[in-house]
């Protein structure tokens, strides 16, 4: 990887996937250190979950090509629900490794807010099984508040576990320029708090941010134990990086990330599922990533993981071995996984607050690992001045298709 | 390739995208000769241009696998409109040239039938460019409309042409039992006459299928001057084929097909493109896959090509240099596209009288000449003992995406 960029991410009315794709390009074209050119570019590949539902265009990897001066090089769209960005970037890595390719473009686009709230979760929720989950009456939110619940069930956590993630990944968007969401929920909660004095209405009584995200209020539910502040938003927005073969590398930069490992596994639906804690596809995905790279979960110095929803990313932290089943919880209980932690996990805000476009996502969790390791990451910055192996794990619907992938410092 | 399975094409009101891929896999193991066990699947590739809006299911490639007891296995959905399926090829050839891979299932599916036909005409119209030709009313048999009269003007041609390769590919679908169309016009048009007799009705004076044809009755305009004849049918289907690497291949067959050449191409949409009467990408990726077979178009004994509508088989053939630009048109008086003929097109009936399953078609051309370069094609088997090498074609959109792969006999 000698290049990476994203778009801003949030709600913007007046931009398109185009708009967004390009926006990211020129991103990533800006930050790059050596001579570069469009032309260099021999093929691409576009994750997108739908534009087909989002924006009434199909086939959108050509268009995408087109926008960027590169027909007729070849692009094609992949597709793997949320985690296409992720199949993007293994279809990208098997081209360069074909030896058919040696300069090879990833990007991931997703433009979702032109429909109403209900029609995205709507549309999100065709990435779960149609004919068994769907008409059992199962969204998304419904999906991760079922596995919200085993996981407290089963582990003795609390929602306090699923609030933590949520104030820490605010805390990490804050620091993220790009983010959707960057104020720390303590500024959301400070600010609700002067208005109400303001305007001579009866003053909350919160505490903390736990306070403030335990408040019907404040944070209404979704899908219990699922609050406002456990999902993911509605994301416009595109990330892309650029994969050269090995020997290309340093005619690109002096930085290069190595990508050592890279898994994808598919997933039974969650109906037929053997777990609700974990997910197997996360599981096979992380250990053939692992045997690739030749490195262990306890080698990982930095992830960007799967929050789509707050327990996704507790039960991520364990099916990637940080922590044993059941610690994750834990862990957030003492920090460790917050940018000053021994295993910071979504210092970019994570899709929780830095936004989710979900075709994008996976895809954006490249940019960060790359920025991170090459310690241009900002006021995120993991404090770690010999980084060199970060993670990101990248989730499709109810985990029928995950990717993990192993980043190195060049 | 070792294996190459097709489910039945048609309408079928009771069966899902997932029992026609299953079909298409039990058809492929079945016919292959020795022993083969689905564990021996590495990873699979599915071409599916919108399930999201035909079935109301995104991220078909996971579920795709369940049903075939893949899972853990990767499964990764591949989109470029109609050609969703060749460039699945594409990926899975790159697959197994990178190392990652030695055996790899490529499939295709759509199941278009669920919705209503202008429904579907509008769902197809998001593979063209949904910015600037959709709002301009452009659907797709408009635009193969306007480069069919740019082709009849520029060539001084006729819509005999068109009718020509309507009759040629319903006389191939009619040897085809899977096709869709499986009976030569002159029947329907015989069956015609001799229903109108038994009523007692004016008898249509037809005295060929060109008459037949041309008759606004028997044969009404969709988009002039292209008639219902003139268009592929909405089609419900699936295909597969397997591929593994070339050492393994004599453990799996003692008849393996090579594939040695591949290329993609990207193109301009249609509002943008320089010719109406040549895809620029069809050329591209057609030079592209000459240069990597080491032949040239006079090489080739047999060719599937994308006959969505009439007109796009003779730009096909000259996309392909099979002939000169406005020699197509001429090679169709003469016959040399027939099975009999020097250059065998669409033996399997194409789109056209086969059916179109848009994201399964690149698939099954590669099913047809895999069975045509192996001698096994039945009654609509080229009569060549020493058939060699084949070719397919397959666009998508206005030509957004064109793949075209050279097959050779092991």
């Amino acid at each position: 990887m000698v290049g990476a960029g994203m778009s801003r991410f949030g709600a913007f009315a007046d931009l398109s996937s185009r708009d967004l794709f390009v926006e990211a390009y020129d991103d990533m074209t800006t930050l790059m250190d050596k001579g570069f050119d469009t032309s260099d570019i021999e093929t691409m590949y576009v994750g997108n979950f739908s534009s087909d539902l989002f924006e009434g265009q199909a086939h959108v990897a050509p268009i995408m090509s087109d926008w960027l001066g590169l027909t007729p090089k070849p692009a094609t769209r992949i597709e793997n629900a949320c985690a296409s960005g992720g199949s993007a970037l293994r279809e990208g890595m098997m081209a360069i490794a074909s030896g058919m390719y040696d300069v090879v473009l990833v990007g991931g686009v997703e433009k979702m807010s032109n429909l109403a709230t209900e029609r995205v979760t709507d549309t999100l929720a065709m990435a779960a099984d149609a004919l068994y989950e769907i008409p059992a009456g199962l969204t998304f939110p419904g999906i991760f508040a079922t596995i919200a619940t085993a996981y407290i069930h089963q582990y003795e956590a609390s929602t306090d576990h699923l609030a933590k993630v949520a104030i820490k990944n605010h805390a990490n968007g804050a620091l993220n320029p790009k983010a959707q969401f960057n104020k720390p929920l303590r500024d959301i909660m400070d600010r609700r708090i002067a208005r109400a004095k303001e305007r001579g209405e009866p003053v909350p009584e919160w505490e903390d941010e736990l306070d403030f995200l335990h408040d019907d209020r404040a944070n209404p539910l979704v899908a219990w134990p699922l609050r406002l502040y456990d999902c993911a938003p509605i994301t416009d927005g595109a990330a892309c990086v650029l994969l050269v073969a090995d020997e290309l590398a340093s005619s690109f930069t002096e930085a290069p990330i190595k990508v050592i490992g890279i898994g994808q596994a598919s997933g039974r639906p969650l109906h037929d599922s053997e777990s609700l804690t974990s997910l197997s596809s996360a599981k096979a995905a992380a250990e053939e990533a692992y045997l690739m790279a030749g490195v262990g979960p306890g080698d990982i110095q930095v992830a960007e993981v799967h929050d789509c929803f707050t327990p996704a990313e507790i039960v991520a932290t364990e099916d990637l071995g940080f922590f044993e089943p059941g610690e994750g919880a834990r862990a957030l209980d003492e920090g460790r996984t917050t940018i000053q932690g021994d295993k910071p996990v979504n210092t970019s805000g994570g899709l929780k607050a830095k936004g989710h476009p979900v075709g994008a996502s996976g895809v954006g969790m490249a940019v960060e690992i790359f920025h991170q390791l090459r310690q241009e990451a900002g006021e995120r910055q993991v404090p770690n001045d010999s980084l060199e192996l970060g993670l990101s794990h990248n989730v499709g619907g109810t985990g029928g298709t995950c990717v993990v992938t192993i980043y190195q410092r060049g």
